[in-house]
């Protein structure tokens, strides 16, 4: 620790003076005696503040665990920036509520029926050669075991797929180095056929365990199930992977527990799964060799079972690709070093973690060293001469995690509610600290990846009691910051969890993703193609075939068109939305009263929304989105006509305006456009171009000045014909644009008045 | 602003230098350094950084927007504590996806059909003399027009009631000030009468607006539609209310847009609806005499309209209980000054925010002085004779709120991107900030009551381009924490709305809310009961009548009872669920493989879950919350056996434990008990009685060692029949109760030795 130089002291005690002068009333001082903030505290904010405007450097991505979907969010502020449906409808983003997320959805059905949620566990981020590539995010439900994929483009979850062979799977997704598979190992042992009974008395020989790999196929940013593969494993309940990376490259190792494959049953007086499956020393860690288990399934070695390939254990066994090593009892993690040389285990029942080395498991597999065959032929390894080194680091071990500093590992104490910093070198602690309380995963930046980046570490805690302000019984989870960056860890921040179960979470460097802002116009965002759905501006239209009507419409601030559509009861009605806007975050909502339709539309994208019209009546719907200044008036009507009824011959009243009204709105688009010169007098004489969200605001603005030509020509005509009723408001209209385009205006005006733009003429 | 005397000075640069020294290598100048951060950074961050452990002063609720939900976040933190499934399924909460709360939203099906999602906009916190007295929480639905009540006890939402005469509903939920009503206000005119169509030519005639007045009964805490009326308005889009407090009170303000009554069609050339519904330069607040009103209804004056209470407009208008006075242009809000006296209104397409007497309007009223009737025959009272004082602002005015200090009110400025601090007795304004960007609502504390309590305002701004790290076209909202304290506001804090657009927050002082956090065992907290599904440790069991299988279970760490379940295929399967944990946030989740059933059960709360076994197969059951160290192990299978399936005469595989495995067993729980002796002993020699938490803490640890009592018995009859297979796993059970024991110990430890235990032994 250094000690401050007189200088700087004398700097810093300007600086500290100059925050209560310049500031407010209250000196830093003061605010921190009425908080009762310590200097640490200080020192803690000071370390996790992200002012307005400023960027995080990390983000996270985290399961939501029950609640199906994935959130994301910012470190070291700890602000969550979204949350991303997944296996939940999620009715803010359409996700479920419009056509093309239901078939993301449908894709996880199981034997055709609907499954609405999942319990995600274990995200994981694309790599290439090892190291986090920002394109994709994989996350498992445990629950109804299945596997989707979200691309980081959009944030938008784009596939799911169910696997075909088990009833549960707690250890995914974990990605191959250059995410040519994801790995996804079964949890509670049952039999591989679908629909398929055998009793608990045969448990042993029937019920099975099994590790998938899920083929990716990164050009079209899917998986590909029919080039995907799964190996038998015996009833022990798998838990999590990962895979090997330099020099296990190829190799993948899958930890479980319950190896003694006990049936519980406490409501028969037998002792409960937790008393039978904890109750031997060890359990298995399953050495795989993924990449020749690939290559024999290429082969034809493996058997179809509900139409999926499976390589049997004792093909795997026959052609040396699976191997046990004991592991302490009940382990939770397995996790490989970034060189990839070892692979460190924590049994969550003994106080020890374990360091396998591959050289050493590589070494007694080539030399056919083994101490014995499980009961179901597979040779194990023995855990002494593959150990590299035992650490002894408190009760309750369960995951690691790896710094950016050589050697330097991170594990969760769950019981001791501690993380240990250790070196796995060297076989001894560093440090420790505790959090509050019960720590399940922790995760430092990229740090499962060959190149962890350091700097912070957030612990999963699963307790929260006398943290936060008390809300009911269901209590939020915390993740707390824990600043890594020096010798001694130190805790920088707790982030209560609002909703679900966060179980896992990867930290990816923000400056490797680049999502996008809009669509191109028109595009399907969960198939990433054209929507046939799609029309441009003037092409609106409704086509009828039969009792099937078909809306082909469009979204731009601040109406719907069409404004009225009109059904025949027992229609079946689709109403297709295209987004015309270009402008960032110029996002449309749209529903239809009591139709349980929802769609969130971001710029360029085509929904669609699907109803039957089986209620007589008359439904508004209108854009859900605050979108402008007039988004309450973004509305219109869906008329649910009886059958056979008869247009009146009554015309909808229209208002008494008159030619003065007229000369009135002329009057008030004159001065309006005053204040738009204004503006754009403003913004033209500063250096606007060298701010790109300034261009783009720019560019919006002069959008909705051209839109209202067409509102001009129109008041002109009217005019000319004396119609002061339709004169008046498309004279109205043409005001409407000039407001848009002066809010654009005044927000470019606010940013460049804010960011340091500089007058150049 | 003052300045910092010498002593100041010198104590603050002792505490600063303190802080580079005690902390880190780095100190507060280096930080600031490589985060950029300026000194009003810093003190920003000193004024919303909530340490460890400590509260936040102010908890939020917000309106979710289009997810359907609430959010609760704490001020100044802008930490998200908890989302609450409201109008949409709810996973991670159960909320949906069990029996009991499928009850809640099945009060919000709307002629008879599944609604799963809602628009909330409103939220109300229930009042007592027009202060928040934090017990109850109201939110409304626009796109389903219906409102909900959720209880601050456990935070769930409780009812869930559909208005029985709209088809949309923007401007609700508000409370008179003992919340004898919840105003709910009509917004797209429609016709009143349920599944009735009539043309849009008829629209003046035929459709009607309106405003819900909902009685609330607080004993029972929900909503008594039968005692619940509405009063008919005009086709005017109605907007959003409040009402009146002191003076005002028994009174009610609801303001309206589109009063020309205007029918867009730009599909058919015809102007959009926003240029006609915003032609006329001023709409209509509706002032209505609500106590008289009620009494009418109450007398029998109102019409029945789909079996709902209706007083007419002719009834209303005969009987002196509505009027109207001009507004400027398209408002949005109508707030109530604190002190009742005046009623504040901001037209949106105007500059000016409008002041309303409420004197001048019973003294018009009383006068008999209108200047005009509407076509529907309502009173319309003069503007300029009502009004107190208008005030330029800027442009876009909305919404107003109101300080701690007497007349100091903060309205949103939409279209300047910015919030105006002025004095609306006297009419002027004494400061203005800028937003990011096109700012919605704005929210001080407990603002809109009688008893605003001042130091933050929240403006929910609408764009949040450049502001955040990219997440995708979908944007997250923007929630900006300003410091009202001193006569300058001041920017504090950019909050990420991660999931749904919030339109309105309310916040109360946290230390008003008094949350529960446990049942009292058996309860169904839906409807606060007692519930039938309920059994106590022992008492667990299956019943079955003809294909409906009951099953009643409980949990606790960490074993689920029964842990198999025996069905036939078809069987209805409905399972009873009683967590009998006591412990603070010892909630379990229950689950079935593929059956989309899930539960959260909070201690002492009883749930069931129900499906149709309608699968041959073998599935799991488990606990989805991490609930202990051997929460993987806390399992079970459901079997579903094909019709007519004989059971084998095979029993389950028995493990070959020895006496050996039995006094090893033995040995470990000696071992284990010493860890637990010096953890009681560090304890007992604390003033651990001084620390709730703590005592809790110590109640269920002895609640888990007493559980071993049983396992105990049981491994000593077992070893006495030389049963070593059972000896040794009950044995094993012991030991898993002392870990769970040792575990909390531990916590409480911790938690001892952070927060200041004194030895006192």
């Amino acid at each position: 620790m250094k000690s401050l130089t007189v200088k700087a002291t004398a700097t810093l005690l300007a600086t500290v003076i100059g925050t209560g002068a310049a500031w407010s009333a209250e000196s830093l001082q003061d605010v921190m005696k009425r908080r009762g903030l310590s200097q640490q505290d200080i020192m803690a904010a000071a370390k996790t503040y992200v002012p307005t405007g400023k960027r995080d450097e990390f983000l996270a991505f985290s399961s939501g665990g029950q609640s199906g979907q994935i959130l994301v969010y910012g470190i070291p502020s700890m602000r969550i920036l979204k949350y991303i449906g997944v296996f939940t409808p999620e009715p803010w983003q359409g996700y479920g509520y419009d056509e093309e997320s239901k078939a993301v959805l449908k894709g996880g059905w199981i034997d055709g029926k609907e499954i609405t949620w999942g319990d995600t566990h274990h995200p994981a981020i694309s790599e290439t050669q090892g190291q986090y590539d920002g394109q994709f995010l994989f996350i498992n439900d445990k629950a109804n075991p299945r596997l989707a994929v979200v691309d980081l483009r959009d944030f938008e979850t784009k596939q799911i797929v169910v696997n075909p062979i088990y009833k549960s799977e707690h250890g995914g997704a974990f990605v191959t180095p250059d995410t040519e598979y994801v790995i996804e190992a079964a949890q509670y042992a049952a039999p591989l056929e679908n629909k398929k009974f055998y009793p608990l008395e045969e448990f042993n020989e029937k019920y099975r365990g099994g590790v998938t790999y899920w083929k990716f196929d990164r050009q079209a940013g899917r998986i590909d199930p029919s080039k995907s593969f799964s190996l038998e494993l015996p009833p022990y309940s798998q838990d999590l992977s990962d895979a090997g990376k330099g020099p296990s490259d190829g190799w993948s190792f899958t930890n479980s527990f319950c190896s003694e494959r006990y049936v519980g049953g406490i409501e028969k007086g037998r002792p409960p799964y937790e008393a039978g499956c904890s109750a031997k020393d060890t359990d298995y860690l399953h050495v795989i060799n993924w990449k020749k288990a690939a290559e024999l399934v290429a082969q034809g070695k493996a058997k179809k079972i509900n139409g999926h390939d499976v390589l049997m254990m004792d093909t795997a066994v026959k052609e040396g690709v699976l191997f046990l090593i004991p592991e302490p009892k009940s382990p939770h993690g397995v996790d490989v070093t970034p060189d990839g040389q070892f692979i460190i285990v924590s049994g969550k029942l003994d106080t020890h973690v374990s360091v396998y080395s591959f050289d050493k498991i590589q070494a007694a597999i080539k030399a056919g060293k083994f101490e014995s065959k499980d009961p179901y032929g597979i040779p194990v390894i023995g855990m002494k001469e593959t150990l590299h080194t035992q650490v002894q680091l408190g009760l309750g071990p369960l995951h690691t995690q790896f710094d950016a500093k050589k050697c330097v590992a991170y594990t969760s104490l769950y019981v001791d509610s501690q993380v240990a910093k250790w070196d796995f070198c060297e076989g001894k602690v560093l440090d420790k600290i505790s959090v509050h309380y019960n720590i399940g995963h922790l995760m430092t930046m990229e740090g499962d990846s060959v190149d962890p980046k350091g700097r912070y570490l957030v612990a999963l805690n699963k307790l929260s009691i006398d943290r936060f302000n008390p809300v009911g019984p269901l209590h939020p989870q915390n993740h707390q910051l824990i600043d890594i960056a020096n010798d001694k860890m130190q805790l920088l921040y707790d982030m209560p969890l609002p909703l679900g179960e966060p179980h896992y979470v990867v930290a990816i460097e923000a400056a490797k993703l680049k999502p996008g802002v809009r669509y191109k116009v028109g595009t399907n965002s969960r198939t990433d193609e054209p929507h046939p759905g799609k029309v441009r501006a003037g092409e609106e239209r409704v086509e009828r075939d039969g009792n099937k009507l078909k809306v082909y419409g469009t979204l731009i601030r601040s109406h719907i068109t069409p404004e009225t559509i009109e059904a025949e009861v027992g229609d079946e009605v689709t109403i297709f939305l295209t987004n015309l806007e270009r402008a960032q975050d110029e996002t449309h909502g749209f529903t239809v009263s009591t139709y349980n339709v929802h769609a969130s539309i971001e710029p360029g994208k085509t929904v669609s929304v699907k109803f039957k019209a089986d209620k007589e009546g008359v439904y508004p719907y209108y854009c859900t989105e605050f979108c402008s200044a007039l988004h309450l008036e973004m509305q219109g009507y869906l008329l649910v006509k009886p059958k056979g009824w008869k247009a009146t011959t009554k015309e909808i009243a229209k208002a008494a305006y008159t030619e003065t009204d007229y000369r009135a709105t002329l009057k008030k688009v004159v001065d309006t456009q005053a204040v738009i010169d204004s503006v754009v007098g403003f913004i033209t004489s500063t250096n606007y171009k060298d701010f790109p969200d300034v261009v783009n605001m720019v560019e919006d603005a002069t959008d909705q000045l051209n839109k209202a030509n067409d509102a001009k020509a129109r008041h002109e005509a009217a005019a000319a014909k004396q119609d002061w009723e339709q004169a008046n408001l498309w004279a109205e209209q043409v005001w409407q644009y000039q407001v848009k385009a002066a809010d654009i205006g005044i927000r470019a005006k606010t940013y460049l008045e804010q960011n340091g733009a500089k007058k150049i003429k």
